[in-house]
């Protein structure tokens, strides 16, 4: 039998691959090592240059999932770092690194507990971990690959852990149920160039595009529901690129990101933009279009015995009832929500993405036991 | 005594020089050398690398001047010309070339009038050619030299003529008595960056942007004078430049153009704009910041003796009432009115600045009946 992997010790070896999305620099290869040795089947589903792994433990029903990600954001100004971004340094208490909060110590955290369970020799249940090298960049190669190979190979989920920091303050204050959707829009007005002293030969499409965000932009969407805030629209870009002061332009763009909850969809909302932006196009003898991209919908797990049991096992691990959030940015639940319940558990997110990024070296400790805690009440109540 | 001049063998020198602003190419010397032949004193008053022209004929008052340019915009596709833009060819009864209407037949026509007018050894009265290469351009070294070489000299003017294209259908339907000011403003907003999925801890400038840039674009400025049109406002650009869909920029900038009326000035409308857009940043909880830059103010040369003269000057020549007007864009005008009064007379500006511009052949010859009817119905009202 393997000695208990430590999770702090992973986390560190996960820090010191330089594994900025696309790059995977041996991070899968350091957790597929550690899931083999605890007996653990391995399978990589790279896809598109982008290093994935599978591997479940068990043969029986139900199975657990867990999901997370070895990839992370570029370090930005490196020189700006109290310790190396890539060294693991352990100092005042705390694992300094890029990854140290998002996410190489949850993904150490679920592989530590899944490998402690495993060599339980458990009579029931299984464990499937679903580990991409692809969340932080466009993720069409990462969890959805995983999720393809699954399919194809009749690999199955009952529920599902994502192990992305939702903590606030302290380790299990909060888990997410659900994510908002998000959607961008790419919002044209298109008219007649001309010359400013003649403006009626022309036809400029600014003043429909500014009473366009405008409206966009002042009226709510809604008011929240039972589990979200309300939804958010937020105009991120506007460009015309005319450099001549004298010059009626012919096109303008913007760009608007909404946060949306779970009362609308994306095609509802770009059928919305896009009655909102004829509209006014149609005010101003302009014409109008817009595109949309639509990142993740809004989904929802609902309260229940999953997410109660869940909970559960977060406030036995942490002394804490963790709230149950929808706030926030998307993760790869937009994806496994698709297959089965999701409900996500993590670190306390501060200092994500940011320069000297860290953790407490406790609280990866702690987040190992609390996901210990969730298989096991998983599968004795199930 | 010299020949006469041919106002369209004139024009077609001028034609066959490239002189794109700042450049000359022989430009300004084609008319020093026909004005000095003709017994003008000529002054180069090159400024900035600007080639510039002032020649006086006559030693006695009055002082009628001529004011116009030499240089030309740039030829756009010069592919998509029927005949060389430098050629001066001849077809169709038109004559082709850059500056064929905006304006070295202006110029041409003018020089000819003069000379003829000169060549007649008039007993009293002296005519001021103020002819620059820089009117295309920033124009601050154009006309505005030559109005200082000649306050810093003695010499001044009684009354202007500006050969500007101001006709419409036909030679001679229009003739300008003022024209609108011009502002060019760029306002900006800046608010705090932050996260889409996070917009409560940002401060988003872009739709305080797009309220200030709506109020601006549909409120009306005035409803007209006696004189002049409404005053108009275009949004020419807007520019953020943010690429990623996620991020709430800082900032956001914006560009307007007023042409304005004689109720206006540059510095009330700065202090309009200003006005709104604190408004508009105050209601938002972001900062506002407008500059602006005034290309010119408004002016007019209210009817009455000088452009009744004018007007009748014309209509000997052409056959027709001009209509007294004060639509278009600026001219070099802005600045001479600060020195007397400023009318302004010439051809139909149809195809200025356009590919395979062009000017008929016979417009040229009665444009320069048209200048020199203008000045002897001037000398000899005086
Ligand atoms: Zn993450
Ligand atoms: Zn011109």
């Amino acid at each position: 039998m393997p000695e208990p992997i430590d999770p702090v010790a992973l986390t560190s070896a996960l820090i010191r691959c330089a594994s900025v999305t696309p790059a995977d620099d041996g991070a899968i290869d350091v957790v597929a090592a550690a899931l083999s040795a605890a007996g653990f089947r391995t399978t990589r589903c790279d896809r598109g240059g982008i290093a994935n792994l599978y591997a479940r433990f068990g043969a029986l029903g139900p199975v657990l999932g867990f999901n997370g990600h070895t990839d992370v954001v570029p370090v930005g100004d490196a020189a700006a770092w109290t310790h190396p971004p890539f060294g693991a340094t352990v100092a005042g208490g705390e694992l300094w690194g890029r990854g140290a909060v998002d996410m190489k110590s949850g993904v150490a955290a679920f592989v530590a507990a899944a490998c402690a369970w495993a060599a339980g020799d458990p009579a029931r249940g299984s464990l499937a971990l679903l580990i991409t090298g692809d969340e932080e960049g466009d993720s069409v190669d990462g969890t959805p690959a995983i999720l393809d190979w699954m399919q194809a190979n009749g690999e199955r989920l009952d529920a599902c852990i994502v192990g992305e920091p939702t903590s606030v303050e302290t380790l299990g204050d909060m888990i997410k149920i659900g994510r908002r959707g998000s959607v961008t829009a790419q919002l044209a007005m298109r008219g007649v160039q001309g010359h400013t002293a003649y403006p009626h030969r022309a036809r400029n499409p600014l003043p429909a595009l500014a009473r366009l965000l405008d409206r966009l932009a002042s009226r709510p969407l809604d008011e929240g529901t039972a589990h979200f805030d309300p939804s958010t629209l937020a105009i991120t870009t506007v460009d015309v690129g005319n450099p001549a002061s004298n010059v009626i332009p012919a096109e303008g763009r913007a760009t608007v990101n909404i946060r949306f909850n779970d009362m609308h969809d994306g095609a509802g909302l770009t059928a919305m933009l896009r009655a909102e932006a004829e509209a006014v196009a149609a005010e101003f003898g302009v014409t109008a279009s817009v595109s949309t991209r639509i990142s993740g919908e809004a989904f929802l797990t609902p309260p229940g015995p999953f997410t109660d049991r869940v909970a559960a096992a977060v406030a036995r691990a942490t002394n804490q009832t963790p709230k149950l959030s929808t706030t926030g940015g998307t993760s790869d639940a937009r994806y496994v929500k698709d297959h089965c319940p999701v409900v996500e558990v993590g670190l306390v997110g501060r200092g994500m993405h940011a320069v000297d990024e860290r953790v407490p070296v406790q609280d990866v400790r702690r987040l190992a036991e609390v996901y210990r805690a969730v298989i096991e009440d998983f599968f004795a109540s199930s």
